[in-house]
Parts: structure tokens; sequence; C-alpha cells
């Protein structure tokens, strides 16, 4: 089995080292490539996503990736900028559905900025669309104002869309996933506003009823932000749009106080994915050593479940991280009085001994 | 002076009863005359906002709005439903700058779901523009998809736009409000992805050039959502568009635990405007009695500002809603134990005897 590493840009060699670690003790055989992405890909050939790395992406059957990102590629033209990469690999490979745990672990309840009630055991799936939307919708750019009260001057513009088939199947995987779970989908849009999530609203509520065991709610997106601050732990499985899902996601990892734990999986109709940790690449803490590989370490357990079939090695990684925390091991994200404050690679080591 | 009422559905006639007592005991000579609009006006006169409705909310100089929406209306067609009003009105009366503080009261700070220290002074004030966007962008509906993979198949769409006056106009309002307040202004965009507001960063950017005396900082809408759960005081004015804004105030009030005290103010060219609570109609418990009528009341005051050029009077109402808070009067939304548990009347007849 093959897997694709990009490391990518700040952070990202540093925890991707410690995944990579992580997986070469469970006994496995896995041919690992290395390439670079986002501004290291740019530095080194030109380009965010060069040929030879989306290449390697698609004849690997996984990819892990880092982070990318970095103050200096700023200023580039918006279509060499390293997140460039990031769309660029999910639109080649088809990844269509974005599963962001948001889960607070017992442990860590204190790092949440939330009232520990209202946090505390909070295990929401967000499951976002994630090559749709108006992420991709064409026409867009900036043209002269066709029509209305602002005709001539200049305007930019984007088109959301959604087609039947990308509702339909981002819909059976939430469904699906929601068997696993507590049975409960959340579907989050806004039917009241948008044509394209009316349209939403109606195929989601169309294939649901291949999901009698399945109970489905509705809900607009203002509101889905608010119930987030509120009352989370309401929520089980929510499923969104690539834009609301992008907002969405974010609010509730940050709900845990604890983003540098939460990993993040980029499928697409074949289980094959993209796997990667929900914070970013956080340039000003690069090099330090003192970044949270947990993260990137879990997405690693998620590639191992998801896209390579080793459901048993994925528990073994993911009760090793459960184990590191419980000895009151912490990085400085999330460290608390009373704790152990580690570094990335002292973090990484524990885990592996963990195993 | 002529104000419109518009008390709407649910809780709004019982809110509104109470604003309009209070405005009635500050001894100017207001011209106050009441229509139906929502579910109340689809009820009347077979539409959601009845043409002497908006007749009259175009004749007055300032309307005064309730909320609307219940759930007998839920299964009109989308042209009919209450919040159609709502944005008619808009549309109607050109009403682009909608101004929302969130702010947490001293007294109620244990209302929210965050941590005392993360939310307690909470002060921000977030614009949002209000008729441009994808709210209103044309050609939107469900067509047959015209290229692609999907081509063929049924697809919702919409269109998001802005033109350069638009983003000049609301760019104004906020750096103007931030004059009047710390000097700093965040715009919130999603400039990484799309053309609108790359271009909308572009001319926020420009405007600014204006504004010497105020700090301006960007920031992408997944992150802003985040950084509302984490450390919301970092922010002071927050200057967004339309679908961002719907999300991002929501999100923002909600952050208080006290949304039955948040007004609004929606404002055109001319500084004529809507003015409204943040909260909604809430039908479950319309009635009763039990609604909290301050952001109602405070939202009178914000038409006194910036509608009628009563700031006097403004800040009499606010502070007499201090002074309720401090005599420890609740409504049951923000009831604690060691407080007063008052009903939606003698929480407006408490406000009319501070005054
Ligand atoms: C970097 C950016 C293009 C990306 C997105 O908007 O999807 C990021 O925010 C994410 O959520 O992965
Ligand atoms: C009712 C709805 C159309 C409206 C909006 O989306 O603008 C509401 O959510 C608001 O924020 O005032």
């Amino acid at each position: 089995m093959k897997i694709a590493i990009l490391p990518g840009d700040g952070i990202g060699p540093e925890i991707m080292a410690q995944a990579v670690k992580v997986l070469n003790v469970l006994g496995e055989q896995f041919e690992m490539e290395s390439a670079d992405v986002g501004g290291a890909g740019y530095a080194a050939h030109g380009h965010p996503l060069p040929p030879a790395t989306l290449a390697l992406a698609k004849s690997a059957d996984a990819v892990l990736f880092g982070a990318v990102g970095d103050f200096k590629y700023d200023t580039l033209e918006r279509a060499l900028r390293p997140e460039q990469a990031i769309l660029g690999l999910r639109r080649e490979l088809a990844l269509f559905a974005n599963l962001r745990p948001a889960i607070l672990y017992p442990e860590l309840a204190g790092a949440s900025t939330l009232k520990p009630e209202v946090v505390s055991g909070l295990d929401i799936l967000i499951i976002r669309e994630l090559t749709g939307d108006i992420y991709f919708g064409k026409p867009r750019g900036v043209r002269e104002c066709p029509d209305g009260p602002f005709k001539g001057e200049r305007e930019g513009f984007d088109t959301m869309r959604y087609a039947e088939t990308e509702i339909r199947r981002i819909a059976h995987v939430a469904f699906q996933a929601a068997q696993k779970r507590s049975k409960r989908v959340t579907s989050v849009d806004k039917a009241n506003v948008l044509e394209t999530f009316q349209f939403w609203r109606d195929i989601v509520t169309d294939v649901h009823k291949e999901y009698p065991d399945i109970e489905l709610d509705h809900m607009y997106v203002d509101n889905a932000a608010m119930q987030l601050v509120r009352a989370p732990k309401k929520f089980d499985v929510m499923v969104t749009g690539n834009m609301f899902g992008d907002i969405l996601s974010d609010c509730a990892a940050m709900l845990t106080g604890s983003i540098g734990m939460l990993p993040s999986a980029s499928l697409d109709a074949n289980n094959k994915g993209l796997y990667e940790p929900s914070h970013g690449s956080a340039p000003d803490i690069a090099g330090k050593g003192i970044a949270n590989p947990l993260a990137t370490i879990l997405s690693a357990a998620m590639m191992l479940r998801f896209s390579l079939g080793k459901t048993e090695q994925a528990e073994r990684i993911e009760n090793a991280v459960k184990k590191v925390l419980a000895q009151g091991l912490r990085t400085a994200d999330i460290f608390e009085a009373g704790t152990t404050k580690v570094g990335t690679e002292e973090m990484g080591n524990a885990v592996v001994k963990a195993l």
C-alpha cells in the first residue's frame, strides 16, 4: 500500500515526521513517498501543486497531508498561493466528502473557552461537501456589472451551484455515518433565501426516504452557528455544503479549544482519501519544536480506517493517543497547570511508546 | 415624526407593545401607525408584505419591527412565507447597512455558555451589508445543468455579487462607526476562494486610505468564526457581506447568551432605518407573557439615535434598561438564581418607571 506524504509548510514537516514515525512502528508494509506541496511546492518547482506531486497523490492509495501556507507567500498572485494546492487536490482527486470530527477529550475540557458542562463529552461529526458549491462554480470573476442600479461599474461575482448527484452522494455519506452513530442527521442549509439550498433540502429529504432508521432535521445556517455556541451537544452528524461547512466546521472545532487534536478526512467515491489535521500551518511557531502532532497522528489513524482497511491499527493509534493524554503529556497549545509540557518530538515518541 | 410600527408574528405583538409604551412616556410627539407584516400580513391580506404596509414603511421616518414567522406558515410557498417581508423591506427601502451590536451586560455574564473571562465586557459591532451578495444576485433558480460532469441533470444555483459602490458605501459606514469607537475594523471575507470577496478586499483596502486614523485588518470568514469563539473580545468593529454577516452576527449574538437583549438597525443612505430585535418570533412562547421585550425597547433607542436625531432620549432608554438590570429584574430567558423573574409587561413597566 502506497501513501503519499505531503508535509507542506510551516509546522507541516515537524508534525508529519511524528505521524510517519507512528506509521512505521505499526509493523505494516507501507510504501511512503514524500513530495513538496503548498509554499514548498512553489519554492522548489514554481507551483503549489507541482505535477509530480499531483501524480504521486493520484497513484497513491491515500494521501497524508500536513499543512500549507506561510507569510512569505502572501503576496503571490492567487493561482500560485499555497492553498491552491488544497483546492487542486480536492478537485483533481474528486474528494467530495470531508469528514471533520469535533471531539472534546475529557482530559482537555479545560482548554475550551466554553463552560465545561456545555462542551464536556462533545462529539460532533461534520460532513462537508468539498468539491461543489461556490468554491468551484462558474462563471466567476470581476466584470462590468451587466444590469441593475450599478450597471456599467465593476463587480466581483461567483456562482453557487449544486447538481442533484452531488447532493445525493453527500447525503448518503451522512446517513450512513449516522447509522454507525446515534442515528441523527442535521442538514444545514439556507433554504429560506437560496435556490441552491432549497434544492439541497428537497434532495436530502428525498434521499432520507432510503434511511427510515435515521432521524433527519433541517436547520438554517445562521441558526446552526447559534446552536453550536448555545448547545453543541445537541448535534450528532451535521451535513452541509462546501461554504457553510468551511465556516461551521472551524467554529465547531474551536468549541473544543483543542484544534491541535482534530483530524480530518476527505474522501472520494471509492474511499480513497486525503487526511490532514484541522489546524493550519502556524508559521509563527514553525521550527520551534512545540507544535502539537496529535491531529496529524490521528489523521493517520483515520487514513488506516477509511482508506487502508486497517481498523485495528487505527484503534491502536487512537488508544495510544488517549493514553498519552491520560499520562498528562501536553504540548503548549493544550497545556494546563498540573500537566507535563512536552515538545513535538517528545509527544510523537510518547505515542510510539504507548503503542 | 412618523414611526411605522410592524409587530409581526409570535411574540412580536407583545414585545412591541412594551416598546410603544416606552416611546409614549418620553414626552415627544411621535405619530405611530401600525400595520400587519409577516404571517400576520399574509393572514389578513394574503401577502407577508401587503402593499399598505410597504407604503406605510416608505412614508414613515423610521420603522420599528417586531419579529416574523410561525409554524403555521411553514408550508406556504417561499414567496408567501413571513421572512419575505424582511427581505422585501430591506430591498424596497434600500436598507444596506445592518448594525448588530453584540454586547454582554456585566449583570448577565452568567447567561453566556462561554467562560466569564472570555466574554465579560464583550462589545462588538457587526456591520453587515444587507441588500447585496447572494441574497439578491441574479440569475438564480433550478435549471438543467449546462456543462461539466453533471450536464443535463437538475441543479440549484445562485449568483453571489458585489458592485464597487456597494462595497464602498458599507466600508464607509464601518470606518465611520470605528471612529466613534476604538478605531479598529476587521473586514471579513473569503478572498482566498471567492472572486467577489477578493474584489471586496481590494475595495475595502482602497476606501481605508481615506481613514488613516483607523486600523484595518482582513480575516477569512472561517477564521473569524473560530476567533469569535476563541477570543471574541479581540474584535471591535467587524464589517462583512450579507451571507457571512448573517452567520457571524448570529454567532456573535449567541456568545452573549442573552440574545433577548440585542437590538439591531438597518439603515439606508440617509439614515432612515428599520429597527428590530436580533432574536426571532419564538412562536413556542407567544402569548404567554414571558418574552423579553428589552431587545425591542433597545431597538427603539437605536431608532431615536440613528433615524430621529434624539440621542438624549436614546440614552435615557438605555440607562433605564441598565437600571432595571441592576435592580435584578429578569425575564425567563436571562433568569438566574438570586434575581427576580418578571414577565414581558412587568419588564416594560419597570423600564417606564426607571425613565
Ligand atoms: C485554505 C482554504 C482554501 C480552505 C477552504 O476554504 O476550504 C480551508 O479553509 C479549509 O477549510 O480546508
Ligand atoms: C429570515 C432571514 C431571511 C434573515 C436573513 O437571512 O437575513 C434572518 O436570518 C436575518 O438575519 O435577519
